[in-house]
């Protein structure tokens, strides 16, 4: 069965644990065997600069360990997908290994980039906003095998909602 | 001469070519061969679904053409880095080329995500705020080889300036 390393910012959710579990019984429907970056066995009394690197060092070896990348690309805390899945979606890029993502947003790029900024200014005049109607930077839409899975009816799901999760696991198994 | 990718929002500037001149320039003081994804031959009469393929295949193109990436991860946007910035660090992490990277920004990533949500709420309670005490998510701090170069005296740079990456190109040379 592949492997499919679940990068995303359900690492955030208060019910993380619970997420990576749910995620991973999804994927077995699926004839995949989900990978979730998320390890209850961490020990969280290490000092912080061991601790982030013992997180990073965990995270590189699933990584590896996996064939594919199924990314959880629903912005988060800015106009674009998480920080941290982002470096993870490059990784796979770099190792030439299948790459898939999903966002539970339904807004454009462009869209979402002006509503930010209305909310946050930019650092200065003049500022470019990329808008080729994709649902991310170019460079996340290029990564993947099959453009970001979204929402089919046009409605933005809730941030937690797995329903788009699972569209992409079925678009994985069309391609595997 | 080592090959330096310059990714970065500089490329979203409404002076970009300039920018990307002053980085090369700076670059080669240095001894690096400074690459700006940045292409004044790009056909932008093409049709938005060809031109943004154009600029991603040029891009990976120019990466794989380079040894090492220094990217500008100065907040952009979001509590993080700019999005396309980030995958093309995680592409040179996962071809095991060496990454380096500065931020005008003086804040840790917690104090500016912390901000971040003041201005935009979080799309649900209760989501972990990552502090570790760096300057970005620890997925871009353990990809580079030295950590976020930063403004040396605890205050912010301007978004355009090039101050804080000449520093960056200083401890390039010292490990190169």
């Amino acid at each position: 069965m592949l492997k499919a390393y679940l990068a995303g910012p359900d690492v955030f959710l208060p019910h993380a644990a619970a997420q990576a579990e749910a995620k991973i019984a999804l994927c077995a429907k699926y004839g995949l065997t989900g990978i979730a970056p998320f390890n209850p066995d961490l020990d969280l009394s290490l000092p912080p600069a061991r601790l982030w690197r013992r997180i990073f060092a965990d995270d590189v070896r699933m990584m590896r360990d996996c064939d594919i990348i199924i990314a959880n690309l629903t912005p988060f805390r800015g106009a674009s997908a998480d920080a941290g899945t982002l470096v993870e979606l490059g990784w796979f890029l770099g190792m030439a290994r299948p790459a898939y993502g999903y966002s539970n947003s339904a807004e454009g790029f462009a869209t979402r980039t002006r509503a930010h900024r209305a909310l946050v200014p930019d650092p200065m005049a003049g500022l470019e906003i990329e808008d080729f109607g994709l649902a991310d930077n170019l460079m996340i839409e290029g990564a993947l095998a099959g453009g970001i899975v979204l929402p089919p009816d046009g409605f933005s799901r809730a941030f937690e909602s797995l329903e788009v999760f699972e569209r992409c696991l079925a678009s994985v198994g069309s391609r595997a």
